[in-house]
Order: structure tokens, then C-alpha cells, then sequence
């Protein structure tokens, strides 16, 4: 790892600017980002980022800044590494939206992002490429343009999806290799894993269950377990569920998981899940990877979801209103007549 | 009915005001309302009506107009008339505020609200007295403190409640008589019903359903059904849970109910439920009289009603921030340390 391997980063918001961060910290890696909503900002100013791990830094910028996803023929990067939230319903998709800089069979692809299920648009797009899961156990938000707060260690879970064309062998030895490059600062707590399906359940226990329920009843994850019985009515029942489909897929996931998640948060810090966040500032919620594909895996194999099911159907009819409140979706004017001549 | 009525009605809101300037207009009740947040400007200016039943009334006043509950010493009143939200989870409960004006085995007791089992605490607390059901169909809002605008005309549909310690009989001639009272302007469509449980549970197929999935997703009845599958995959089932729960209880609902249902309200007119205009303004919701009452009936008797339960759970929950966020609640102090020594 003489020479510094190109990384291009997808998305530097709370946990992505901190992947830049220790990416260049470590020596091992330049990183151009890619950002969109705080662009010009951090091209006057760059970062100020408040961090646990690499202390208050004023004004960061990574090697590179753009605001548009560069072309192979200008850069050749070895990884593309996407931080950003997944919501496959809401078109282009990220597979599409990479593809200028994929060069096919050579760029690996990290996806530092939750849920399930969403390697499979890379995979079918870029079917020999390498495709990375990074489970991140970060606390770190963006809590204004630029700004990033970072209170919770960088704790970082790499592994290989599973590529049908190539040997699990590649993938791992890959995954190695990220592993020693974003560990190179030396500040962070980076791991392989063999086993990324029982990573990506055992985070679902939390973010399949909490990011949906705190964000329907507008609720942080310490008053969920203030507010009278919600643990035991919704919660849990939905934990259960959730570590039920897992066991279909063929993923025992540690006993007493549930309670482990339930009182992952401490009560009186108030914490509120991404989904949570996301709908109080109006912004689509990744309610497809998150609650959506554990749920059909589950369903699919035979699984009682019940509670999963109405909380996945809640997201989705939320979903439609953020997307009218952005512009998305038109409705027909109020009293207007429709095609059948009704109101 | 030479000598006029003394009505004592309480909740001057959109169906309230109107209930109690058509009991003036028909000539045969004296209305004293009982009014909260907009009792000074009432008193000072009036109501401001916009009514498709009585027309444009700039400044009306009921007979009388105070803000507390009389005692019967003051006035003996006939009827007690309580068109108010109905929120049993918080205390003091309707039953016990109107208590200074009930004569036992006298008043009659009229509850216009939505809901079941309503009339369990005034029985209970009343064991001698009639109380009367109102399912009222009125379209009618307070927009602003005492303006009413109402756009859909009044239809009360008036029965007694079984008592067990009563005579069908007495109880259906007071209603009746309420109903000639009620009917005395000739402008409303009141009629009566021997069979108060089928209207009761007729219309919980709306409000159980349409109430709680609006108030819940922030989609109006007229959004619902553009948002992609929401009526297939939450308002439908949970409709043919309420209409099972029914059965179950030994009330058979006509046959295509729920289409009926889901389509009542005009598509582009966009209605809000009064549960999701609550849940806006930050009002409490009433959804143990709407959700909670025809769950807990079926499920007693055997009922599968999975997509009740969750909506149950989830206001009760939203129902828990709306009392922390009105002050009836408090929660520990952010970084606290609880009683465990754990925050």
C-alpha cells in the first residue's frame, strides 16, 4: 500500500465525511467526495467537524471536492465507497447514478449503508465487480450544512456480499484490504466479518424495528421505552418478528438480541433514529431497505410478520407525502373532476 | 312540549354550536352551552356561522352561555347534551365534570360522539337515568374561536342505550321525544333508532379505520386512496377486522360496507378526520372510544385483528407525546440518571 489507492465517497453527511476523514488520516487513501446539498459550502469553508475519534477540526476538505460523480476517463478509482441513505423507490438509483466511474470487473464497491437486500442492483449492474458491506455503528450527524458532530467511536464491519461469479475468497481478500486501509489512522475500530447476512439481521433488529416506530409516532428511542407499554405492544413484538425472519433465512441471531436493542440507547439521551430525523425535515425515508426486504424475505419463507407488516405499509403511504410535499408526486386539484366525473 | 326544554349542552365546536342552534330554531329547547377556549368571544361577539342548513348568521348566542357546569341548584335541566371529543384515557372524565348537574333518575343523558361503549362510565355513575346515543353524520367545523363552518348537513341518528336497570321502552320514548325536539326546525334530518349498537359499530367501520390510518400517516381521506396500495393493504383489511369484530358481537353490517366506506368522502375534496385535524393542532385523540373499544370487542371474542392492534398501539403512543407536549406529561431531564444510576 505504497502508492494511495483513489476512493471516490458518495454522500458526506454525518457518517460519510467521517469515512473521508479517517480515510485520509490513515495515509492510505485519497478521497474525492461527492456532495450535492452542502457542496458550495465546503468548497468556501469546508468540514467543521466536532469528532470523538479525530477531535475538532475547523475547516477539512478531502483531496478532492466535485458535485457531480466524475467519469472513469478522468480518474480511475480503485473503490467507490457509498455513505449516502438508500431509497430504491425514488428513481435514478444509486447503481445507475454510479455508473460513469465504474470501470467494469476492477472498481470495488463499498456500501457503508443499512438494510438488505441492497447489494443486488450493483450485483446485477456490475457483475464482476466486487461489492463490500459496511455496517457502521457510528454516531454522527450533519447538524447543519457542513457541520458535523460526531459523538459516537467509528466502529466499522467490513465484508464481501456474495458475488454468485466469483469466489468468496476475492471478496474476502478485498474486504482485507479495506479493512487495513481504513484502519490506517489508527483511531477507529475497523473488523472483517466472513458473515455479512448475520451482521446486516442482527443492525435490522434495531433499524428494521426502532427507525420505523419512532418515526410514525414522532417518539426517540428513550421515550419509546418511557411511554407506557410501546416496548412490550410494538416494539418487541416487531423485534421478534424480525429475528424470526432471520431464522427462516437460516441466521440465528444471539437470544436476548431484542433487549439488547431495546436498551441500546440510553433513556434519557433521547437519541432519534435516521427515519425519525428524516421525517421531521421532510426527507424520503429508507423505509424499502430497512423494513421492506427484511419483511418479504420473511413473508416469502412462511414467517408471521404481522406487526411488520402494518408498520411497512404505514412507511410507504408516509413516503408518498413526503414525496407530494417535494415536488415528487401532483395530486389533482382540490374539487376537481375526475375522468369518471366525480369529485 | 308547550313549556320549552332545558338543554344544558356541552362542547360548542362544529357539531356542538349547530346541535344547539337547531334545538333554538325548533322552538321547543332553551340551550345553556358550556364552553372552554372560545367562551370571551362568544360572549363578547357571538358565534359566526356559515351553515348549508341555517344559512349565514353573523353574531348567534344560545340562551345562555357559561363556562363552567351549572349545579342543579342553578337551573334543572332536562337534558344533558355532550358533543365533546371523547378521551377517557384523561381524567377529569365527562362522566365526573357533569356531576353537579345530573339528578339522579331525572336528566337525560345525550351523548353525540363517535365511538363504543361510551355510555359504560355514565351508566355506571348514573345507574337511573336515560342515556341517550346520537350518531350524528354532520359535516361542521370551528375553523377559527367561534366560527363554525358547516358544509354537510346535520343527520342524528338518536336511540337509547340499553340500560339493564331500565325498560327498553322508557328509554325509546325519551328518545323519541328528543327527537320531535330535535326535529322542531324543520331543517335537519334527525330520526330514531331501536337498534343503537348497528349505527354505533356502521359507523366505526370509518372511524376505526380512515380515522387513525389519516391521523397516523398525515394523509387526508382523499390522499389515501391516490397513495399507491394504502386502501388494499391497511384501510381495507382493517375495515373487514372491524365489520368481523361486529359479527362477532352479533351485529351483521350490510354487505360492501367498506367500499362504501372508503369512498364517502368526495376524492378531491381532500377531508381531514377529526382525529388527523387533532393530531395537526396538537389535540389529544380519541382513539380509545374509536380504535380501542371495537378491538378490545373482538379480540375477547377471537377476533384476528393484527392491523387494529398495531394502529392501536401506535396512537397510543403518538396519544403519549401529544399529553407530553400539552404539559399532562413529563419526562426525565436530557443526560439525567435514573433511579439505576444509568442514563
Amino acid at each position: 500500500m505504497s502508492k494511495k489507492a483513489q476512493v471516490l465517497l458518495v454522500g458526506c453527511g454525518g457518517v460519510g465525511t467521517i469515512a473521508a476523514l479517517n480515510l485520509e488520516t490513515g495515509g492510505h487513501a485519497a478521497v474525492t467526495a461527492v456532495l450535492r446539498s452542502n457542496y458550495s459550502r465546503v468548497i468556501s469553508d469546508g468540514f467543521h467537524i466536532k469528532s470523538c475519534d479525530h477531535g475538532d477540526i475547523p475547516n477539512w476538505k478531502p483531496s478532492q471536492v466535485v458535485n457531480t460523480i466524475p467519469t472513469q476517463s478522468e480518474v480511475c478509482f480503485d473503490y467507490v465507497v457509498i455513505t449516502t441513505k438508500n431509497t430504491p423507490d425514488h428513481l435514478p438509483t444509486m447503481a445507475d447514478l454510479i455508473e460513469p466511474t465504474i470501470v467494469p470487473g476492477k472498481t470495488v464497491i463499498v456500501l457503508i449503508q443499512n438494510g438488505l437486500n441492497i447489494e443486488r442492483p450493483f450485483l446485477e449492474k456490475y457483475p464482476d465487480n466486487i461489492c463490500l458491506s459496511g455496517v457502521s455503528l457510528i454516531g454522527s450527524h450533519e447538524t447543519a450544512p457542513a457541520v458535523i458532530e460526531h459523538e459516537d467511536p467509528d466502529r466499522l464491519i467490513i465484508g464481501a456480499f456474495q458475488n454468485p461469479l466469483l469466489q468468496k475468497e476475492t471478496g474476502d481478500a478485498i474486504a482485507h484490504q479495506f479493512v487495513k486501509m481504513y484502519s490506517g489512522s489508527g483511531k477507529t475500530d475497523c473488523i472483517f466479518t466472513s458473515d455479512v447476512p448475520f451482521h446486516r439481521w442482527q443492525k435490522l433488529v434495531y433499524n428494521a424495528c426502532l427507525n420505523p416506530i419512532c418515526a410514525i409516532t414522532g417518539l426517540d428511542t428513550g421515550r419509546i421505552r418511557l411511554a407506557e407499554d410501546t416496548v412490550s405492544t410494538l416494539l418487541r413484538p416487531a423485534m421478534q418478528e424480525v429475528v424470526a425472519a432471520a431464522k427462516a433465512v437460516g441466521i440465528i441471531l444471539p437470544s436476548g438480541i431484542e433487549d439488547r436493542m431495546i436498551n441500546i440507547d440510553p433513556l434519557t439521551m433521547y437519541l432519534r433514529p435516521s427515519m425519525l430525523e428524516d421525517v421531521q425535515k421532510g426527507n424520503l425515508v429508507e423505509f424499502e431497505t430497512l423494513v421492506g426486504e427484511p419483511l418479504r424475505e420473511g413473508i416469502s419463507r412462511g414467517v408471521s410478520m404481522p406487526t411488520l407488516t402494518v408498520l411497512y405499509h404505514t412507511l410507504k403511504a408516509m413516503q408518498w407525502r413526503l414525496k407530494e410535499q417535494r415536488g415528487i408526486i401532483d395530486v389533482p386539484a382540490k374539487g376537481e373532476y375526475l375522468k369518471d366525473g366525480s369529485k
